[in-house]
């Protein structure tokens, strides 16, 4: 079976998948684009011979989409998604599922009223090899009961309109979900430390910045953000359980020997660092829609608590206070 | 566009590239199926929905069939490629491509008659990321001319039915090619070291071997093949240039730190070693035939040279000498 | 030449430092040993072939007596370094100098008064080979400017009478002291972060905690200290500087594959792990005596901040918030 | 005790020996010196306050000296050796013990007639701490019964005086007694294989070189021997045994984050990568003269066995042949 995939939101992400859907994924077509640039949709429509709607609500309801990839701008990703979901339609939602709680919440209703799991959240380091082993040395009591995770989330420089609240926002929303799948346990408070900020950067950015969460069973994470590192893409994360430590794996890359060094080149960009974990993401994704399999992936709930986390996040920064991070009861339906 | 894939032997090797055809391979289907076993034919067309044909020679000149994927017993592979050749039809065939030299010389005598590439060979580390980097490293001057290569295989163990010559026919055959390609050159001479058998072999088995080869260019190389080291399946390849060395990187893979160690998993198969490889070199193949591209794998010429290099390694065993390594002139077809 | 050591104290890390005095270092030869048990002190004598005497205060009085080591409890240490200044005598005091900041305000006064330095603290990663490389590679900029460090400083258990405050009074008073030397910076404020203690321990202890130090120049240091980690000893520690990182090395340690795994042995305990550090710590001490040299080492200056910034992290630790840490003014003479 | 030193041979290698038993090394001290040019003796002898001798057969037989230390040019080393054990001094020799085989047996026979162990070699490996890892670990079945060993020994670059022979005579040589004490085994053949010659080395010199040795239990042994490498000081030994495998750790170095690469900082010389095992080993020796303990270190045996091994490298590298090492029957008095 072959679905078809309508995608709203033609920039740099959504022509990257529209690519991977049509050269990489087996099982999905991309059927429809819509953007609200219409030579850009025309563009990257081209990529996988479909058609290009003048309107995600048309695109939702097109006959030839079975399901709908959102990677449109963050502020209107609810109100697209709570569209497929009245039309019935799963739906692949890069992150943030909202940037606003409330909308949330909204989605999680909404989902639950239609009885049976629509959407995925497109947080790629679940699918990534490394993070899948860490999870399974977790889960298998390799390290006993976490206590603490250690991680740092590094990008070599971003571009002026890159803003403070993004360290969080944009970037370390995936360690708050990975260490939420990582651990099973939600986040219960946010403090945000300040280290002096690095020379090499825009003058209004605090960076890098250090983000301490608190989890409902007593773990402590910290993760440093720091994204005019200078020197590399590089993502660490170091699980500290009971009996033991486990450490996410630097890509495998050849050493060399040569100029009185011995070393390996560090990835410098994110699309190369979680290709393979772009790649896997859609491909189960697919296989659900193919199947009679239930989605597997990050759910709305996820995408929910990631958004009241981030957003606690941007206050404790800004406020300089331990902020508490208040989640609504989490449905049975999304046990 | 889809092609249609014909596959011939359907054991287990067989089986897992119908599975990655159907499942992971975008632009490929497999329509065919042919076994002397008609059952086991059966069961492996059913992963695809294709049809069983009760001959390798009608399976190549069937109508769906575009091209033919080969992963038979070994010595029926070179009439099966030139069959393919005859119909004019890409072929995929799992190494070894001959046995027989002389068979080799006939494959790259019709190839050249036909008039383009419709032969690749499945040499897998060619696709491996790891390999690839090497490669570039190399290529771009990293560590200076090659002059040397230390290579180690390491199985855990090997079934009864394993004999002395399949440590470089079956084994070592892969660094043959892979080393043939990383330094661009051709082996001139070939011996083989034996070391004191490990108790944890059958008897009749001579297992470690050191094949030791030699390179037109005057680059030497060892490799280690070492099918019953217990511990994993472990693949090794440093190669020493003038200027520095570059060391094939073990899989990525979390350390844990835990009982008063440090560590991680060791691969236990070549499967797992080597999964994302074979993904990587059919759907490279399936692309080349779905594009104006040539061919861009490991070519029937290739496949000529290993078995020339493999079957003077096994005299060099039984003999206990240094033994030249004789090929054809290249043609230019193959340049 | 040789001078002659009086040492006071000899429980297990004196008699440590007797048999390391007597068989490793050059230029230096116990003489006196005092203990308020005496029958322990001439246990540890005997090693050196040295005489008991029965107060420090003869001790350090006595005429074979050129330079004094400190290896008793701690809450005397201020005491007996305030003798040996009085006495113009060289003294190597183990940490703490002081338990309390008044006691090192007076030792930094008697030694001024003095007019020469007299005292080293024994702080003795400073000569431990991995913390040296990195201040070289730090003082070379060859990370940049730092930032930020991540330490964790783990024991594998901890005996009964270990209480929390020790975490930082005995434990991170180590990484206190080696971040103000590799930063070259001094401390202002400190936070302790209590994730959910190890089931692993003794009831009233609180393990493992977090300590954040924030310093003059604005870096931040987090440092976990996990006293009943099971696993091993492991000091880990990375500082981030704006164009790159550099990273504690594991000890040397050969890497076994076997039975599925690649690893390395983690050292058990502090004493092997700082083994090498301990004798070069001894070792410059004495040629420092033995030469027109200064004392180089870690100064009564040194003593007193960790004394001040660990007190302080006690007190972060009891009421939960950040605590500033209050220098009195650097004397010229320690600059 | 103390005991007194005679150093014969005030070269580089003289001046360091000084230097560490006058600086380092405790229970020893040099009280003679004599060199063929006296005013480098007396630079030397000035290290140690020791007096100059002016010729090796007076400061053999001076009351001051307990214990000779050769460091002069290795052929004479067999004659100065045999002086030693007339006068039933302790000698340790640098190595080679002999640069002939029948120089050798004189030695073994004058020792065994002496009646104790008089002799050790300067093989410093056997103390270097990574090595003595892989010792324990072997000898406690950690890898099972030893099958192979894969070793490189590489300089950065060697002077015009190095002539082909010294690959073996004096690098090597290192490589062949620490294999011998590892494996606890006697090599029974070589070959040496010549690869392209690198272009960075003078003309007259093959080098790389790779020797190939034989055990008499069968292990096998390569050792890649490449004097102008370029990058580095590198040795690297792994044994590959019938369970496992063990490595021999680089040195402990922080691994830098900088610049697109992770890395760490080569040694550039041997002086520097066995600075401590240099230590160690003369610290062992000093002990066992100063206690009733035997020698336990390399012994005439070790030394001899190492001069049989080596020349007949040379000849395999002249031959191009494997050719045979004939030990003669080892007297119990070396079991």
């Amino acid at each position: 079976m072959t679905i078809g995939i309508g995608l709203i939101g033609a920039g740099w992400i959504g022509e990257e998948h529209v690519s991977r859907l049509t050269n990489v994924i087996t099982g999905a077509r991309v059927t429809a684009v819509s953007d609200i640039d219409l030579d850009r949709a025309a563009k990257v429509a081209a990529i996988a011979g479909a058609r290009v709607i003048d309107s995600p609500e048309k695109l939702i309801d097109d006959a030839e989409v079975d399901a709908v990839v959102i990677t449109s701008w963050g502020p209107v990703h609810a109100e697209q998604v709570l569209a497929c979901i009245a039309a019935g339609k799963p739906v692949f939602c890069e992150k943030p599922l909202t940037t606003d709680a409330a909308d949330g919440l909204r989605i999680l209703e909404a989902e639950q009223a239609h009885g049976s799991r629509l959407v995925q959240v497109g947080f790629m380091r679940r699918y990534d090899a490394g993070y899948r082993q860490m999870k399974q040395i977790i889960d298998a009591g390799g390290v006993g009961a976490p206590l603490m995770a250690h991680c740092a989330h590094r990008n070599p420089s971003v571009p002026e309109s890159y803003h403070s609240g993004m360290a969080t926002l944009d970037t370390a929303v995936h360690e708050v979900d990975a260490l939420r799948w990582l651990l099973d346990d939600e986040f219960v408070s946010v403090q945000v430390v300040k280290p002096r900020s690095t020379s090499k950067r825009f003058e209004h950015l605090t960076d890098p910045q250090i983000v301490l969460l608190e989890t409902a069973a007593g773990a402590r994470i910290d993760v440093e953000v720091f994204v005019n590192c200078q020197y590399g893409y590089d993502i660490q994360c170091e699980v500290v359980g009971e009996t033991g430590t486990v450490r996410l794996p630097d890509p495998a890359t050849p050493v060399v020997r040569g100029a009185a060094q011995a070393g390996f080149a560090v990835v410098q960009d994110f699309p190369s660092r979680f290709a393979a974990a772009f790649d896997v993401e859609l491909q189960e994704w697919t296989d659900s829609l193919n199947s009679d399999r239930a989605l597997a992936g990050p759910s709305a709930w996820d995408g929910y608590a990631a958004t009241v986390v981030t957003n606690a996040a941007v206050r404790a920064l800004e406020s300089g206070q331990i902020v508490p991070i208040e989640l609504t009861e989490r449905p049975a339906f999304y046990a």
